[in-house]
């Protein structure tokens, strides 16, 4: 690198870095988030699990409550909730995929009852975020009304973050969201005869 | 609900079923894959250790080399390294965004100096997963060239795992990844006044 590009590489960052500290100084508000995370592509609960690993790492107080997901499957994530029983709650409610359950009465009162967990967490001070995780597919196919949920959010205490998983986000629920992340596939491993694997879906 | 439509709803989940099982037979290879979590909405480096997350509830062996972020940021995440100390190794050895440094000398000597670190896992045959977290940006800017990091691939252990975050991931990297997921941003609440809070953006 000659000693010009150096120059001219710290000149085009100054400029930046004025720019980046104007963006920071415009945002001052904090309050608790309602987080999306939809889409077709991979990372819609790991990255509500990550924003778990982060608020543990804090000493906060956490809680999942997982929708269709059954209590059967055997998941990485929830083994860890047994290494902080203090801060960690994990709810996992479901009964399996709509394939597998095809019971569609049975389906709509796991989730009723899902939600009623949720619910305690969802007016309680003390928990940071609240994880619930496929809840997008509960309101997709209308087991849980729409109504029911907004309610639930709004009157949630005001600092208290949530995520809200799964895909094919309902756009009531897009509406209210202060994040919404769209996760899309571009690539994935079981288009060339990849099976799900132990750390990786599970 | 009618008896119709019950029975109804479980003739088209019997069919459903039936494709799902074909689907599933149909994926049989396991392998270490190469993940790469790209895009400009939130999720990235949350899903990565989303899958920490994930791996240490099977405890296994997991390291995180992050580049471009500096060890003066105070995270969430680097917290629970703490609780892990025997099976999750942490390195923050980026100097901050370039428009901080706003010296490229610099950021190459500590791109080079990451890389070396995250070399020494990813020929480990004792860790599962291996994220390089930012790795895109220091790519992006030729910091370190794309062919060190696809030799580097290569040649890790065949069943281990690697996450490579960070926006603008180069099509070479694309190519040979398993996995590809672009976080895309629907709606963000930086966009509404709202600034990076604890337990969410670090």
């Amino acid at each position: 690198m000659t000693e010009n590009d150096a120059e001219h590489h710290k000149k085009k960052m100054q400029k930046r870095k004025e720019l980046q500290t104007e963006l920071v100084a415009s945002k001052t508000e904090t309050k608790g988030l309602v987080m999306v995370h939809t889409g077709t592509g991979k990372g819609k609960s790991t990255a509500a699990f990550g924003l778990l690993f982060r608020n543990l790492g804090y000493g906060r107080k956490c809680a999942v409550i997982q929708f269709i997901k059954a209590p059967e499957w055997q998941t990485g994530e929830r083994k860890m909730a047994e290494h902080f029983p203090d801060l960690l709650q994990w709810h996992t409610l479901g009964d399996g995929f709509t394939w597998d359950t095809q019971n569609k009465e049975k389906d709509i009162a796991s989730c009723a009852k899902a939600w009623e967990v949720a619910l305690r967490f969802l007016q309680d001070e003390e928990v940071s975020l609240v994880i619930l995780d496929e809840l997008n597919i509960a309101l997709r196919y209308d087991y849980i009304a729409m109504e029911t949920v907004l309610e639930g959010l709004r009157q949630r205490p005001s600092m208290q973050h949530v995520v809200i998983t799964g895909r094919n986000a309902k756009k009531e629920l897009i509406e209210v969201a202060d994040l919404v992340t769209d996760m899309n596939l571009v690539k994935h491993h079981f288009e060339a005869g990849v099976k799900a694997q132990k750390g990786v879906e599970f």
